[in-house]
């Protein structure tokens, strides 16, 4: 079987070298720095969850190519509506639970997509490549980082007319590989992973196509630099009780730079072909936003069990207020998966084999719950109350004295000893409070595109014209018809 | 082929003789009397809408029961995802084209269902009935309106505890059948319906059991009463450029009184079965809700096409606070359409053999879209302006004298004609400043059942407890497990 | 005393001859054809208002101008923060009881101000000729409609360069006088007054000086004519229960045309100063808004009781949501009238002797309250519940068989008949669901000015680069100082 | 001059003793701490402040009662609606240049309130207790923190039903003074302060009687223990480039334990008057809620000017959707000013001499601000962008061969520097994504009380009976009048 343990993973992850910076400072060997060890907790956890009784009928699926069972949202390629609603469901599920659910897979499928239409139009073999390197990623149960969002210099000037612009580009090209050159931003987990995957974020004109550029890497070839960002309240996690959630699981963030690295052509997934650079982030803001949407919706479902309990554990569950606002927390859930599962019901099998869900659904319903990201907080802060923010520390409560002071006085509803209440706030502090307030926030605003990049996909797919031909037919305005919209044809039905 | 043109099916109706008042007076031949002309419009398109080129495939559909076309929306019983997902594309553009797409369909299924469960439970026959029901509507190619929401009396008083409860319930049972009496409002287009369907409305107690009653009827059976009220902006149809939409169909709404009404047997559906009773109101919140987030989808459609061609008129489409408004009204459908669809991607099989979709899903999108009501009309006065309500009459513009003054001073973008603009204005008017805005709002906001209503169902039905639980075990109370939510069921994995 | 009488106001009225047209046809005699009946009621008891007991000492004030008592909202120059409190407190209060409180005395008061101004700059004598109109306004207790809307054409052209630009011109000037063409829209009450003020709506060039001009005139002036249209639900005022604010009073808008009409230089106001022009609105801006956060404010408290009293009369009064969506309406209008208010507090004396508030105050608090003008109307449906749209007319509860149905069916709290709720239902129909509901939302949204428009009076008048400056102090960027904002001048602690 | 320079209040604190504990520990020395340091910066700066030249004839102000300049934001009575403006205007500035203004103040003019009304009603001499205590304050100068908010273990049982409810109460009584204990939560500042002062948070029944207790003491009174909790971003203050607000100044936060803990009579204010307890809370909620929205009219204003500055330095500043964003933000900060100084405007002379401000228009303009507070996080998101998130450290930027690298990768509008751009955004990402979050949050969601406290406050002090009365009138509902609200007594006009 493919799927390796987390153990088996980590130590997989051994033989991997990468050159990484954390703080200023050179990390000699990250896989025992314990400032990785909350990351590689849930790298490894990944691994294990398809091996657990209660999932591994949905979390691990038979691979056609490799014809072995391996990771549903790590590196399967989604090929049915089927497929998608499963990893929806999965998705937010372990958003809820865990976090963060890895959606590997969503890359994969997309940049399968994106090679074969290339393939189509400029007779190049890069949907080839993109097979071995799926393979190898389904044999070896490999993960992947995403190198997708270039440094961008001056927002309002194009690549190819910035004097120093600093995303990744082609600096040269032999018979045997590309050399690139330039920086990824955002690279989630980056030093954690044996693999990135690079890619375009933007659409790009004759002149830019340097910088139409994919192609797939290990994670510790020469030239390849990550500066690591500490996982959120990595200075607290000797504190558990207070720090429920960093000491469980870690996110490295960071930023990859390349210098002069050298890709050999059978990484390749696109050199040049300029007119095809804009195909990367559509597909991403079609299958990714629609994943997102179920991230979101599981990360709707943690605010609403952590409010309730913290409603709980202060006496005011049943209050009609609390009861309306988890009431919205739970609809804004519902709704963000609602459209998930909408785009997924409106998809269409695209012709290299992958299933590609309704953009416009996924966009609106991404939209929707991007911009009730403060919401949750401000929620948190409204149910949790003021002393989420002014209680005493996990270490206060650690010295005998005080907690005996802590405990007459931090009692809260009688079902729970005044312990239970104080993990309860310290959970809903985790989350509205520090440091990870700030992830939680950047997760739910920024990650896979701002809330206006979903606007504009909105309006560009939205057929307005139709709209305002009907209002025409109805306000009696250019040729009539019996009535509105009478002409539209037989095909857009099934379609929208 | 049993689908009746919108002719034949007219000519058909003049055989139903209902006893309708308006207006404080008995109504002596409706299918002559130009008020209900309007309404007999929608009524008849309806009809015809089945046999246009662009849409018969999708709006009629192959019965098993009848072995005959029948329509989609009015009298099919949905058995399958496509079924609906094909239901809902229709729903949104017909409501978008047509402001109202008719769902007697759903009605069916949720009687199809209903009867099926009353029947296993109690060993009755009124699926049997059912049967026969869906048979004839099929057949004939009937419509029914919908007496489901009792006159209410007090309603912080159950209906068995009244003196007075005004809701219809049963006064006499015998060999034949039963005696009803009482009133159900809100029968839209009632007296323009052959059938009428009655359906308890809320749970019921072993006292209120002569209340849950559920049959169908004639309208013209003796001892029915309609009251109709007149199709919003009747006074002005002889103004149709200022009135366009009022003009081009009706609603009649109405409330049903009955006056010791005798049914027989083979067409009652309920009787006395108490416990039966919630499930009326829970299978319609859901299957009618799902329906009514497309139908207000294509409202939002509808607005989105109006408040862009006032804006164009006006020569301030391309204006970016424009765009953004338009853009959110294109959200607002795209998010009600995507719950929609997303409910049917999360339905399931009824055993009586009907497709049920998830309720959560279609009540969290409905409730997201009703409460966005107000908003539509907020914004076509903020981008029609205040011309919409200060501008001269249609008539006005009929007097030559005035018609010169009015085409230089309301003259706009040079696109268009001073009465192309005007038109668009009135247009704009007509949805958002009349009595059609009632109309309008009132089909938004509680047609389908009150927000309120669509809160309880939510905070109900969502697995609030399951939250809790995980947001317990990142807190670390009570039992632990290596992470949140790991004992969750596999078999929640797909039904969510 | 100067002030009239309503009954007294009438007759004067009858003196004026204005050309009206009405539904495309010439009105005969103005003041006894029945259409203008109910707009004559309210312009006659915002007379009879300062008479009565209750608020005579607030409606009514001493002019030191004509050393008399004059009517506060109409005539009075506004020259004190107290002034400005107590005529906030009466708009709320009148626009509560009576929809419409009359904002006369703002259009004097910002008249007397640019007036003065433009004397200042260009040696001119208009501030003079003002005097004397408020002497003629105030000795005779006149009051005047108001001509600031120019019809604009295109909107994205100047007027200058427009081929027809339809706004108000200056097209000849001789020793006498100047003739005038063009027309204003929006003329609220026009055809029931017997004075129009007439001034620019927008910033003028040097080419566009012709449309900058500013003047009074009689209505019945030669050369006037005036296309009213029908006050709200004219045609249903015969059914004084079911329309109870129509047929309390009426609201004849109109728009006003000028043909070569010839204003002697005394009642000249502006005639070229093209300079001045932005000034007109830049002070309706300010003194206008303020005023109408107060207007909108008593439309949010009638809201609150129309809610408050249907939610009674439905038996739901006491329910927690219905308690919230109170406590929300309460909330808009305490947050309307607060930012009037807080306006007054932050407002300065313009040299010219009358009282200005602050415009940033007044405008944020405006755009506050029109955006929330939909959610009024959503609320009147949410708690008013469908029946506001399908109930029976008042002519059905006028016929003895139905009145004895309808009595059992619509009861609902026992503590009123049900005639009583069927007037609560019909007077929340009316504001929700009827063509006055197109009066209230666009009395809300557009009147004194779009949303949009006060968004950007806020953007330029918020001092920006201040805060811009503290955050750099607080990042450290450019020159530092001890603390952000230190250099701040004195000057500007109290002002703002 | 009474006002001490900062470092002589730094001097004075020294002979303060207060026994502190802070993550577990002791603290032996706390003024020579360096983790006080930061917040005694802020609160040494509230003195220096009322010497610079740019605000001292606001910030300082004579008192009557010392016959000396005092502070006027720390320790003057409120007389007059002037002194009120002037307090908002200040606490705006200072909110937005130094995060906190502080408000002892409104302690002082409340608390002179209440204990006047208590020797009014129960011949006690509380009211004398006062003076003393504010003449001790001015003269020397001091700050007080806050002892209001109770622990309040079980929320739905009242204090005297709980077996061991945590609030402060008193335990004995004798000739020479009281003996209380119990813990009050959110003493911000408290262990750097040398007074505090207590009262009731909530109102009381007879049984409650030893509940209702206020006094002031010295916070190192024996018997007085203070849990301190460090101030935001402590552990990073040693990079200051990162931390630019929470390295310029702190808040300690804490919990105030008393055990049997000895309080004179002279520093008595309230001993056992039940009747009055609710008075506390009732003039908080006014003259504090009023304050409170010019502080987080302030914090709008440090948001608008983040959220400029860092879309300046990524390049987008003049894109619509940023000026929009930032236009609600420049309407929220001026709308909470609105109402506050409307508050003002609105406001009483209270017969103990002090100025109360409306509580209506406070509370709903407090209400208003404090549910956007998640808003305010959610822009510096969306403008600040997924690398105020994901950014690498200034740690990282201090390695030469990092800083190259960084030079080039994070350059952005030409306009600034690298360096300026990376200040820029750590700044947002202070106030957005760090533990400064958790208190941004709390000082606007639940500091002064919870959004729900407001929304009470709002329903039981709007006069809903009136508006119900004149809508029942609209409706002819009951003894009809003239037009609606003739009866209501002119007394009403000026006052609300």
């Amino acid at each position: 079987m493919a799927i390796k343990t987390g153990e088996e993973y980590l130590d997989f992850l051994r033989e991997t070298k990468p050159n990484v910076y954390m703080l200023g400072e050179k990390v000699e060997n990250i896989w025992d720095d314990p400032r990785f060890e909350s990351t590689m907790k849930i790298v490894s956890q990944n691994h294990d969850f398809a091996f657990e009784a209660a999932n591994k009928d949905v979390a691990a699926v038979q691979s056609p190519l490799v014809n072995e069972p391996i990771r549903r949202l790590s590196t399967h390629l989604q090929t049915t509506m089927e497929d998608s609603l499963l990893k929806l469901d999965l998705t937010r599920d372990i958003a809820n639970r865990r976090f963060c659910a890895w959606c590997g897979s969503n890359i994969q499928t997309l940049l399968w997509a994106v090679t074969w239409e290339t393939d189509q139009k400029h007779g190049t073999k890069y949907h080839e490549n993109m097979k071995r390197f799926v393979e190898l990623m389904q044999k070896n149960d490999w993960d992947s980082s995403l190198g997708k969002m270039d440094a961008k210099g001056d927002r309002s000037v194009r690549p190819s007319k910035q004097q120093n612009y600093p995303g990744v580009r082609v600096v040269k090209k032999d018979a045997k590989g590309i050399t690139v050159s330039g920086c990824k931003v955002h690279t989630s987990y980056g030093p954690c992973t044996p693999i990135i995957s690079v890619m375009p974020c933007r659409a790009m004109t004759e002149e830019d196509k340097d910088f139409a550029v994919a192609f797939w890497a290990r994670t510790d070839t020469p030239g390849i630099t990550m500066i690591a960002k500490p996982s959120p309240n990595m200075e607290h996690i000797d504190m558990p009780m207070q720090c429920p959630m960093s000491s469980a699981f870690g996110i490295v963030e960071g930023a990859t730079f390349f210098e002069d690295v050298f890709i050999p052509w059978d990484q390749v997934l696109l050199c040049g072909e300029w007119d095809m650079a804009a195909l990367f982030p559509y597909y991403f803001g079609t299958i990714q936003r629609q994943s997102k949407c179920s991230c979101l919706a599981g990360h709707s479902d943690l605010v609403a069990g952590i409010a309730a309990l913290v409603a709980d554990v202060n006496g005011v569950l049943n209050k009609s207020h609390i009861q309306d606002k988890l009431t919205h927390c739970m609809q804004m859930a519902e709704i963000a998966q609602g459209c998930a599962f909408g785009a997924a019901a409106a998809g269409k099998m695209h012709p290299s084999g992958v299933f590609m869900p309704d953009s416009l659904k996924a966009n609106a319903g991404l939209n929707y719950i991007k911009e009730l990201t403060g919401e949750h907080i401000q929620m948190l802060h409204d149910i949790g109350g003021g002393i989420i923010v002014t209680m005493p520390t996990a270490r206060d409560y650690q010295n005998p004295k005080l907690k005996k002071l802590l405990d007459v006085t931090l009692a809260g509803n009688q079902k729970y000893t005044t312990e239970e209440r104080m993990r309860a706030l310290y959970l809903c502090r985790e989350l509205s409070s520090t440091e990870f307030t700030g992830y939680y926030m950047g997760w739910g605003v920024n990650a896979s595109g701002s809330p206006h990049t979903g606007h504009i996909l909105v309006r560009s797919h939205y057929d307005l014209e139709y709209r305002i031909g009907i209002a025409k037919e109805w306000a009696g305005i250019g040729e009539s018809s019996e009535w509105p919209g009478h002409n539209k044809g037989a095909k857009d039905w099934a379609g929208n």
